[in-house]
């Protein structure tokens, strides 16, 4: 077993989340299994990593044939914690992330723990994959999205990975008609419509809970948000080099003598 | 003065900073300041929001002609919350971010606070340019960034900015030499070779420090990391769309059959 594959299987809704127990279910058959997930959700916590604080390391019985570890810090934490402490340095030859409870398409990738942990993989240079559900309820149901990480973790063992690039895969929530497949996709163009929710607390001091709302602005149907709109699972290549590679020339216009 | 640009400003180092302070007395020529900033550091919080738990804003008195708030949440909580709170749902004509004290060259973008409020404005399509400044010292000597701020400012309220996109401006630490000028550049591919530095506690229990290395895998002379090595400004245009769109192609010939 020991020329399987070393799988690293991450998440950020925390290492007692129903999705990523899903999800480690799924990629058993194909390796070795190492567990390192937050021990308390860390949905939104984008690329964020400790630095100020000090990090934590518990070792978990979660799944039979899974090593699994929780970790006091974030998404991106448990995979530094991963490669540079429990398995020195070596790399992964996959990391999965999720399955998270919640959509992580368009302009979520950037939010996502999720996806920020998939993408620390890409950094890297592990073929690693996000997968998320868009059903936010703990009580989520995840069968659609086992044939989807099956199909989706075999291919990129067989294929790998460009460099510099992972996976974010989203899946419709099950409304028990089947899938209509898998769509390859890009990032659709959206923002937050937020809006701040202003309460007192008891000695009459404001405080605010974000709200937003999701507003697309996009008309492609090479979109993630089109192609799950549309009942299939979307799949966006992605990079970290966030590089607005087409806007260098007309900076180059610019008027750069600094007086 | 109604008519004067609205210039929003903000960091990840806190809102008593040095950098910040620097940053406002440049761009206060320029325009109306609102600063909202972290109550704390807020240093490689990425693009975290605070979804888990309340917010809230204190009025500061930090400087004549800036009204200033400080936040309790993170770089981009402080984006939302002057949009959408503070300004009514009303976009500044410029954010700037910064200046951090130390560098947010190549990868490291996507660990920034400072960068990912930016990164933020651009998603809320407001012109937006993130400061970073090479030293970490809390006492780092900003007088050669102020005249980057000067022409950068100028240049984008000018021109303005492609949709989508926000800048990356990196300056190298004072040496005492004079700046050799302003480079626009790409991000340099790198990745950080982390090391946990493992502690005993009181009770003889394991805890770790996050220790990385930087270490560049780029021979580019077109990147950030080269400019600043050579001493000049770097200027990375920085987009949020994450889409690897040159690795579609490839992904659409894999067999997407779900069985």
């Amino acid at each position: 077993m020991n020329d399987a594959p070393l799988i690293l299987v991450t998440n950020d809704d925390g290492i007692h989340a129903p999705g990523i127990r899903a999800l480690i279910e799924e990629v058993l058959p194909f390796g070795r299994v190492l567990v390192v997930a937050p021990d308390k959700p860390q949905s939104a916590m984008g690329h964020a990593i400790t630095i100020h604080s000090f990090l934590r390391l518990h070792s978990v019985d979660l799944l039979d044939g899974a090593e699994a570890w929780s970790c006091s810090g974030t998404p991106v934490d448990c995979v530094k914690l991963a490669i540079y402490k429990l398995l020195g340095g070596k790399r992964p030859d996959l990391l999965v992330s999720g399955i998270n409870h919640g959509a992580n398409i368009s302009i979520n990738v950037l939010y996502s723990g999720t996806m920020s942990a998939a993408v620390e993989g890409a950094m890297e240079g592990i073929p690693s994959v996000g997968f998320s559900l868009m059903d936010h309820s703990i009580e989520a149901d995840f069968s659609q999205v086992r044939p989807v990480v099956r199909n989706v973790v075999g291919n990129v063992l067989k294929h790998g990975m460009q460099a510099g690039t992972c996976l974010n895969v989203n899946v419709p929530r099950n409304d028990g008609a089947p899938l209509k497949g898998i769509r390859v996709c890009r990032q659709a163009r959206a923002n937050w419509e937020d809006e701040f929710e202003t309460r007192l607390d008891p000695g009459n001091k404001e405080y605010y809970w974000l709200r937003g709302e999701f507003r697309g602005h996009d008309q492609g149907e090479d979109t993630d948000v089109w192609a799950v709109d549309n009942r299939f699972v979307s799949i966006v290549p992605t990079q970290f080099d966030m590089t607005a590679h087409h806007a260098i020339a007309e900076l180059n216009t610019w008027s750069h003598a600094v007086g």
